[in-house]
């Protein structure tokens, strides 16, 4: 408990702390809401913020290690901040003369807006709404309190159906013959009351109250739905939530009382003025239920302008307290501002940009501090165009987000198909599935794709990020019958040529006809990429492999094209071409079918290092399973010698067979002539900076050969302008690294494969189903191939790293795999040390970003590599809730 | 050079050592021949060894590191030790009277027999040949010498084809009419020699033959019979070979002389009596070279009783001094006795074993000396029939022996015809492209299996070790057409039900009718295993899955079941039954097919169990792919749900997919039915030790999730004699095994699929024609499934091992890969802190001999793991011959 003692009521466990011991560094221990609420209280003021105290994450922790029992000495000390609480407000919990009325609210560490339970008018029995009434003069309102905390905690504490609850106002309100809730008098709200304490045992006593509330609010964290809603938010579960004893104030008490949401800037622009929404002689929860047409915030102004005067002073102060947007709720009592709690506004990357520029102007942040408070993770929506977010749609299904960006357009099942429409000029989005390396010509012709299996790291979605398509994948509820060119999605058919919308981003299907706003690279994205790029010390580089892809890298910031697969080179027309090279029946065969690859190869590097002149492209050799060149067997003659050759060399498992380097060794011929190609290209650019990269080297021999031949065949062409090295992306590499990097100029870390060999994990068959169920078993967090597997790949490639440089002080490092765009493995590559990432052209930005601001986050050098010293850590992976990790 | 200077001619390097300065330690500088011609000359004197001297092995190295050119100085310390020569003997090379004749003979670190070039009688020319008639008083043996050396220095030098020398012998007997080579006279032999002088430039100068002669030595180190015979035999390319230069003696002047070998004992049996061959009037080539008609060597007493005592007493002087079976050459010269060389004979496993006990029993060795002189690797044998030894036969084609002994029988080429011939006792081959889970009923009915496909490590592979059927895989030569029930075998066409013979231990395979020598387990081969458990630390377990495989484990020494396969339990008619566990459409469908298995999975371990009473049995709960219990897609009907189902679940890469705890979590029902039964019938069993281990393990998360299970099964059914632990086979696992140890009793590392994961290497698509270009190419020097990769794969295991006992400290640690039967891995498993190592049963006796000739061997604990420390193993790794390693 170190660093938290200081309160009167700690004494071995703080279970309880008020308001007012607390700070906003407190967060882990109060949550994030308990944290905030004391820090309004330091800012503004006790008589802005009503008074109250938290139960901790340790007593929620405590509680569910000891299956749903309070730990020992917490409801002591509940007792004990009750009676402060009770001595500062003058008044007394169930009192009958002048009640407090308390809150009892959920607050965890990060915000789970709706998740979690809530009980409000706490204390209220049938002595002390008379108490109430009484204090008020006004018996209505006590009552009308009165039935909202029977009927909240019936619901929340006792698990009532909350149906049961509407039926018995119904009913009273036939009886009178009125329809509205504001037309049920003093009488009604009383047997209405009485009607619901009937259907459940309903304590009278405020302290059971309490006691039960606390429970229901413990076990709301426990409940299926906050669960779900950890899963998807990556938050752990051993984090439980805290609980906030506040005491009531009335937004309903009349015209002179409201309450509100107000965000200190526009919550979807950023524009620099406050936004929300209101309502007169209402509690907080009719403002955000939705059940009642709310006010804008700025009509406040002519009903309450005092309050919100104060209102907007408020915000200004909290902002520049906070040092970021905040999303406030607030209640007036009688002409009154209190303000209920404060949080970072949740907001979407424009306004996110926007905040971060002005704020800057404004001299509220450093660009330092602005820069840190935009969230990396969503800014890929701004380089692609999105769903309008003011518009309302209705959800036919969802998938994974794959490839961020929305579109909208008929359905084809099949490439060909898009590729017609597209020259058509129609708008179509290709629904398969899977993908695979032949439909490549549909995503470019498709404004989106939909595949019905995979995950983030699927075919489908590698391939529509690199060409910054919208794809949704692992739409699982999606029947394809691809005979009838029909999708079934829970109950709706749609057929070829019907229309659809997808957002990439957030995995919606919709057949509402949605507005798309177009991708907005403003000018304040500008000169935010801009400050990032002079905090950066980390190079970001862009997997491309056509002249069109080193383009938009340029255009959008890359420094350099770190992974150029030669592979799609040698696929689509030149197919058969590459088939030819490996079923060759004798070398001669195979010379002539290299000879006339070796043109079509030249002008592609030429083209590429054209585009790139001036900057380093990394060319990766040929790299990817046998079969991807060869015709499928079923295709060929029953019997014929070709369909044999091409039977024996079908794999098991292609990931693990003959493929990277391996098809070096087997047909050198193939490299060779690759190599000359580029090595001819370049010699013919002015600035090309060429490295050769080796691809999936387990031995340092596999190296050593291939290194061999690339220095060789540069000196028959008497070039020089080049490095070699290899891609790190087998276990064996990472212990050898230091023996293989007497070969290499530079290492690449294929984080995707590293993690594939390293967990023994195949991409395309674990990443849908398997991982699925892990996350529900809480096994892992997310997908190890979106953010690096820290205490298992993340340790290898730090090996490797640092072996690596133990031979080369020298030696040029980089990542290449997906997760060169991902901002949380980002921050783990810069602090490993390495020079630089690589990721698909529309991830640059996203890079540049979080690249920077690991720079501004990142922690010491962390030394040699050794198991011991980088164990730490295991502590980050703690936080981030493995299953035996956290235990 | 330290340690090696000490002689004259020693500058800065000691390209040059005459014999007498050598001794039996230099084998590394000298090579074997040299070595022990030196400790030879130490043992017996000096009168009893012809003279000379030794260019050593770093000479080779020198003159290949200079392409071919000899190192600087070298041919200096050559003219002085040949001046020494001269002087100590009275001769000068090339002298008109009294000239020095000497042999010119290759000599490796390791014996390669028949490899490399030899040249005899160097120094005669026209002039030296009339000084060799005078001294000896015998022109035709004078004339015969010289006719020798122009014919072996022509072929062996000049690179003159041996045919068109016998072309002229030929000629000069048909112009003669004669037919024998000692038919023809002085004229004829001085005939044939100017006519063999003009096929070439035969040098004059015998300073000229020497130095060709030498480079011609080296050459052949460089040449392919001895490079392939390199690969086979796991010799580094870069050793190089010393050149022994010797003083001729003659064997083959008349009756007084003559020329042998001898064994110090029967070198088939090691039966202690010499053995060997002998000629007289004989130089030693004309005894190997097989076309004289030998005599026994006992005959020598008749003829040579002299030498023949003096040559016992040597014999018996010399296995004393090298406490080894010596394999010696002779000459007897006009009556005198002299020793050409000494090694340690090559023998079979029989031999090996009787020469041990023997050995002990005389009092020659100690028994841990006497263990250390068997070849663990050759073992195997004695466990099953092999070739009739003395049999002669011709080689159809070669394989890879992937599962020792030898077995004679019908070809048919369907699982299901061998077990129709079966029942019918008839003895069949199976022969099959390749095999899979389904021909497992053909191989208990199969003599013997041949494959056209895989290594050491293929399916086919392991089920016939693990089954004790002799195997050959990978006969690539083989054209096997399935249709016609028909092989082609270069040019011969076989047909079902032609017999064949194979060996298992070499890969050949014959048509001929070989005679078969019945497994023998002699006495002395127990006495042998019986010492080997007394020194042996490193436990002997078995992978068994079935009562049969249990009996013959104990049977053959194992100390427990390190493996017990589940699987083995689902598949041939319980198939159906798991693929409706798997496929079922709902919970209680699973269910009910779950139920359907769990009576005959209890059967299945309590005769396990019972039959292992008393031992510990470690049961692995499910591993496979999912597709190993499927029907395949295309036997089902188009169109069908459960054609649908099964395509859904096809993977692209098993090996990475589904299988091993993912099925586990995917369906515990399934792992429950294990671990219920296995406890039930383990409670049914007095003394039963089982040992639940979980299989592909990558995140800690997934045994503590299988931890629970398992123990609250157990806490249920009321059982408690049980441990749990997991597979350590993925490398992720290897990096978080401190924290998975939390959750093990034991970890058993599966080396199999650690090295498939670690390499990113499939067996089954990798260990053909990919390994096979790798060794090739020198990028390794075996397989790494054979022995395993001590720098990469070794080192994830070490660090798996320490951080795991970091954790346990008494934590058990197995290995149950099929390295666990490799005698070279075993001395690695044994110096990593390992406590068992599991193979399969007929493996048992090759790895209690290996461990107990490991913990002879020991090298002192390696302290803990650390990357550093443990790198000096990568000089072991050098010495193996890796290709940029030994660079």
């Amino acid at each position: 408990m170190s660093g938290y003692v200081g309160s009167r009521l700690v004494s071995t466990h703080a279970w309880v702390l008020p308001f007012a011991d607390g700070s906003a560094e407190m967060r882990e221990l109060l949550g994030g809401k308990g944290a905030n609420i004391a820090e309004m209280i330091r800012i503004l003021g006790p008589e802005r913020v009503p008074a109250g105290f938290t139960i901790t994450t340790e007593a929620c922790v405590a509680y569910m290690k000891r299956g749903r029992v309070f730990a020992d000495g917490m409801l002591e000390q509940v007792s004990q901040a009750l009676s402060v609480l009770e001595a500062q407000s003058g008044k007394r919990l169930g009192a009958g003369d002048d009640p407090l009325l308390v809150s009892v609210r959920s607050g965890a560490r990060t915000s789970m807006p709706g998740m979690l339970d809530t009980v409000l008018n706490l204390g209220l029995n049938d002595e002390s709404v008379e108490g109430l009434a009484l204090r008020t003069a006004n018996a209505r309102f006590a009552w009308d309190s009165y039935r909202r905390f029977v009927q909240m905690y019936g619901t929340v504490v006792a698990g009532i159906e909350g149906a049961r609850f509407q039926e018995v106002i119904a009913a009273a309100k036939r009886r009178r013959g009125v329809s509205l809730d504001v037309e049920l008098d003093l009488d009604a709200l009383r047997e209405i009351t009485e009607d619901f304490k009937r259907m459940f045992a309903f304590p009278l006593d405020p302290r059971e109250q309490l006691e039960r509330s606390i429970c229901a609010v413990f076990d709301s964290w426990l409940g299926e739905r906050a669960a779900q809603y950890r899963r998807i938010n990556q938050i752990p579960d051993t984090w439980g939530t805290a609980v906030n004893v506040q005491q009531m104030v009335f937004g309903n008490k009349g015209s002179t009382s409201g309450s509100g949401v107000a965000f200190s800037r526009d919550e979807l622009t950023g524009a620099p003025a406050p936004s929300g929404d209101f309502l007169i002689d209402a509690q907080g929860e009719d403002v955000v239920s939705g059940t009642r047409n709310t006010l804008d915030l700025s009509e406040m102004n002519a009903r309450m302008p005092k309050a919100y005067a104060e209102l907007l002073e408020i915000l200004r102060a909290l902002e520049a307290h906070f040092g970021d947007m905040q999303d406030t709720e607030f209640t007036v009592e009688e002409g009154r501002l209190f303000m209920l709690q404060t949080r970072t506004a949740q907001r979407p990357a424009q306004a996110a940009v926007r905040f971060a520029v002005d704020a800057v102007e404004e001299g509220l942040l450093t660009r330092k501090q602005a820069m840190l408070t935009i969230d990396a993770h969503t800014l890929d929506t701004l380089l692609h165009p999105t769903f309008d977010p003011y518009a309302r749609y209705s959800v036919l299904t969802r998938g994974v987000g794959a490839s961020p960006g929305a579109a909208r357009g008929a359905i084809v099942f099949t490439a060909a198909a898009a590729v017609a429409a597209a020259e058509l000029g129609d708008d179509v989005i290709l629904v398969r599935p899977f993908t695979e390396a032949n439909d490549v010509a549909g995503f470019h012709a498709a404004r989106g794709i939909v595949t019905a299996e995979g995950g983030k790291a699927s075919h489908a979605a590698l391939i529509a990020r690199g060409l910054g398509r919208p794809a949704v994948t692992g739409a699982s509820e999606l029947e394809i019958n691809l005979v009838d060119e029909q999708v079934r999605i829970n109950g709706t058919v749609l057929n070829n040529g019907d229309w659809i919308a997808i957002n990439g981003s957030t995995g919606e299907i919709t057949i509402d006809e949605v507005p798309l706003v177009p991708a907005q690279v403003s000018t304040h994205f500008q000169t935010v990429l801009g400050w990032a790029d002079q905090q950066r010390t980390l190079g970001v580089r862009a997997n491309a492999d056509t002249p069109e892809d080193a383009r938009k890298a340029l255009e959008l910031g890359a420094q350099g094209i770190g992974l150029c697969r030669t592979e799609h080179m040698f696929l689509g027309e030149r197919q058969p071409l590459m088939a030819a090279v490996i079923l060759a029946e004798d070398d001669s065969a195979r010379a002539a079918a290299i000879d006339a690859l070796a043109p079509l190869q030249e002008r592609d590097f030429e083209e590429i290092l054209r585009t790139m002149s001036g900057y380093p492209v990394t060319v990766r050799l040929l790299d990817p399973p046998l079969h991807e060149f060869l015709p499928r067997p079923a295709d060929l003659p029953v019997g014929s010698p070709e369909r044999s050759r091409v039977e024996a060399l079908q794999e098991t498992n292609p990931m693990l067979g003959t493929r990277g380097v391996r098809l070096g060794v087997l047909f050198p011929e193939l490299y060779e002539m690759q190599v000359r190609a580029l090595f001819s290209a370049a010699a013919r650019v002015a600035d090309a900076t060429v490295e050769v990269m080796v691809p999936l080297v387990a031995y340092e021999g596999e190296l050593a050969l291939a290194r061999e031949l690339i220095d060789r065949v540069a000196q028959e062409q008497g070039f020089s302008a080049y490095t070699v090295g290899t891609m790190i992306e087998l276990p064996r590499a990472c212990f050898l690294a230091d023996v293989i990097a007497g070969d290499a100029d530079f290492f690449s870390f294929g984080t995707n494969d590293l993690t594939q060999t390293g967990l023994g994990f195949s991409r395309d068959d674990i990443e849908g189903r398997v991982l699925a169920r892990y996350i529900e078993a809480h096994i892992i967090d997310r997908s190890p191939f979106e953010t690096i597997d820290v205490p298992g790949i993340g340790q290898m490639l730090r090996m490797g790293a640092r072996l690596g440089r133990r031979t080369k002080n020298d030696l040029k490092l980089g990542v290449c795999g997906e997760h060169g765009g991902d901002p949380d493995s980002i921050d783990f590559f810069h602090n490993s040390g390495l020079d630089y990432v690589s990721c698909s052209p529309y991830r640059v930005p996203v890079a540049r970003i979080a690249g920077a601001q690991a720079a501004l986050r990142a922690v010491k050098d962390p030394g040699p590599w050794t198991i011991e010293s980088d164990r730490p850590v295991l502590a980050d992976a703690r936080a981030n809730g493995d299953r035996r990790l956290a235990a």
